[in-house]
């Protein structure tokens, strides 16, 4: 098989969207930790902006800019087949860039988005301490219905995020964002928490009688599974920044070894061959590509 | 502690040279690996070809060209006070290419560099097959020289690697193109093999009797210890590619586990805290900064 | 009418072939360029690498790689409706960069490629001295074979440049190369000529007995129109780097007055107004989206 | 002479500040137009947004994001020998941001900053409507605070600008403002004006009693030179944006030429000649470089 530098989805996060299992997607940051998830046999990924800006050695909190997170989300686009949903923060400005972005998401070929009500620049939903101030529901309305407008494709899915639990700012409030960012002609609602029970999504649910549909993040609240979360009525289900931590993690241990030992050795066993980097790099369809042009026409 | 940006090494490549005890260096691909190899202890850090094209998922073969990786070397260089050395194949072109390259890496803050006697493209060290040409002696002593005639500062480090051994052209070829890199101002030699044992590395120091010191990689010979092989005649010893190779397999467990218990439950002793990845990033840092400027002046 | 920050060329580089009339280009270095090439009725933009390295104030000598020209080009690709063609010099290494380097690019939205049998790093066609060398024509005609098997639409079109003129090799090599390269599969062939008059390229067409159209560059011979070149068997004429000289130019005049006199009076007349800048930005545009924003849905 | 690929200029802004003759400054938006403007004899450069956006195709309202104007400035501190100067527009965010940004920047080469006290994302200051809001001063004292604490030189040098005269927001403001800057560290303050006469800014420096320099840009009001802008008190006078209106003006008219002729004959005295192009390239340079290579050591 020749290589494909510029593979394009086959399915969209839409499509995935219309069954009745969950869609369970996971954090990525690089090509290559994407091609592991799509190896792993996971239906979509998620460019989670947490694991953007850690392993860039940044706090997330919006200083990577639109641009640099684009070159990477392009770069992942480019290396999977599995739809790409990209988390793009509070939308890099106001409604007038959100209008842009989803016009430079789509050509890179980003099958779904996510737009929170952050303020910009926006701090980590999990950091301690900072206001509880969000932008206002018009405001963040204004982006969902910019980001409509600046799409070419109905198939490119618009997901809206309320930080309203995340905040402390209460049911009613979320479910007025939720309202008006549906009117405004979001594809789905996220709805954050960082409660470590099912406490706020369950009570989310309990109202929401709309046909749009919904995606949570169990990220302190991992004691449910995926269907145990589609049961509580969430459809997409978003394993946020366990590989990242689980890269912290390895990095950390093998660099210790390393250092502790003065060598290499007791590692094999531990970590991957190179022969599972070349495989995940392409090495084999390379060489074929290789033979191939080296044959007479 | 205010954060910083703008890192620059306190310690130069060269000085940490002119110690009696092993240079100890790690494969790093990315901000977070550096930071992380950086708080493991060790005293430099390789920024790895083969690392930074496996995690943007290509074959180690220039694919990736020198102003990608400029970029990814100059966010790293930011992130970290241990003095960074670059891998830049067989630099990007010919010798006014390397020329070049010289200037805007030790502009980057940079502080060492390696090039190889490899064709450009070139294929990894070790990858099956190819063939067993390098460039000629003269082009790489050429590209050598003009790394020399670049540099603004003496202290800026030039280590010319040979893949004589692993193109299996032989001592003698080994050794004429390393006194010719050295007649041409390389300040490190860098002896490649990938035999199973030290046979090629010892070889080579029985006949070295010249100032200009050595270095290694013991990826296929891990039997020996950075000091056992500081005794062979070797004062840098790099260890490539294991942070890269525990990322990957930290991934494939991470993933699978989620795959199969459509849960992350029962990673959380496994995987690295949030705490961890907020450490790293330097949230704490940031907070301080936030506070420090909310004061009156 | 809103913006659209992500345009598509309605119409490709292979169907303007197909008219009768000469495809006339002319080149680019920036979106600015070519939205203006473009307003003044091109029908398709060459963005040039002697352009693009020299508003990088560098000599025309592969300095910048392809993932820095592909960067401009991509912005280029998204600022104009007209389709883009791309010089791509020899191909920023081998047939394997080639091949991943059309992906890229027909994934960027360009429309056309050409491809020159130059060495790599080449020497710009109009510099003095430099070899006469060139690829292999083996070599080369594996470099369109590559571009014809990674291109993903037939429509994506392939021009093979031959500079065995420039290099004083003679009608005879020409030829043969550009048979090579049209058996490999190539679209268009490119008959690069730096003489005064139009002998190189006559000659060239009184043996050319193929259907694969021809392109030439009269930069050093444009006393002929492009109604005569057509007439001479070309179908398209790259107007290559005048944009440029004129920018060149108007630069050196503007920054002269200004320092002559201590002040910009007296240039109003002969520099385009702000709303010229304004108009080619389409800050109209971005008005007309604010405004349809913030109307009640 | 060698060519210098990693420029730094020689001088600062800061001590360019501290002579009695006025400091004209010109706009520039490539590594091309800086090193004409060197060449007309500037002491520094001005990296103007509005150029830098127009030249991209975009509006002057903050969709270039820092990291893609960082990379433009960048290539243009390396390509010439005169202090840069950046347009930071409001700073990309807030004063974290800012303190980055300042980081940033002053690695990269650039001498001085400019930040404006406009929300973001903002509007260019001479757009038609928009609100006349600008951000709390106490909010843009804080930004001035954080750049001069992110700076690592004391010779880093930070312009405040206001826009209280853009959005018509009287003397008292502006004035307001000033002192607010220059009390949390600014170096300059840069008066905005748009009026067609030297009324705001007269009006200004008739109350400002302080030892801190003013900074103007006369681009609606230039019937008055940069001598007679200093005996009003102003120290630098930004030509701001005229390069990039005579680069639009020549493209319209060459493009438009060769549209109508169907040739560039009659272009040839008008353009610069391909040498124009070859000299501020730096190919003589390169060649010079060539030749001490190939020469035995």
């Amino acid at each position: 098989m020749l290589p494909n530098y510029s593979k394009t989805a086959s399915v969209t996060v839409k499509s995935l969207m219309q069954t009745n299992r969950p869609v369970e997607v996971v954090g990525c940051h690089s090509p290559l930790s994407a091609k592991l998830a799509e190896a792993a046999g996971f239906p979509a990924v998620w460019l989670s902006s947490l694991e953007l800006s850690s392993v860039s050695g940044l706090p997330d909190a919006n200083f990577l800019s639109m641009a640099e997170n684009l070159e990477m989300i392009r770069r992942i686009c480019l290396s999977v087949s599995v739809p790409v949903i990209a988390d793009c923060d509070s939308g890099y400005g106001n409604e007038v860039n959100v209008y842009r972005m989803v016009q430079l998401y789509e050509q890179a070929g980003v099958s779904a988005i996510s737009i929170e009500d952050n303020v910009f620049p926006k701090k980590c939903s999990f950091y301690e301490g900072g206001s509880d101030e969000l932008v206002s529901v018009e405001e963040h309305a204004r982006k969902v219905k910019a980001a409509c407008k600046g799409r070419k494709s109905k198939d490119f899915f618009i997901i809206a995020r309320t930080e309203a639990f995340i905040r402390n700012l209460g049911l009613e409030e979320a479910l007025k964002r939720a309202h008006a960012y549906a009117d405004a002609g979001a594809d789905a609602i996220f709805v954050h928490s960082k409660k470590k029970t099912d406490e706020d999504i369950v009570a989310f649910t309990k109202v929401w009688n709309r046909d749009v549909p919904l995606v949570c993040s169990p990220t302190t609240y991992n004691q449910y599974t995926s269907a145990e979360l589609l049961e509580r009525g969430y459809s997409m289900i978003i394993y946020a920044n366990q590989g990242l931590r689980a890269t912290v993690r390895a990095l950390q241990e093998t660099y210790a070894h390393i250092k502790e030992k003065g060598s290499t050795k007791g590692l094999d066993g531990v970590i991957a061959p190179l022969q599972d980097v070349f495989n995940v790099a392409g090495v084999a369809e390379m060489e074929e590509l290789i033979s191939s042009l080296q044959q007479p026409t």
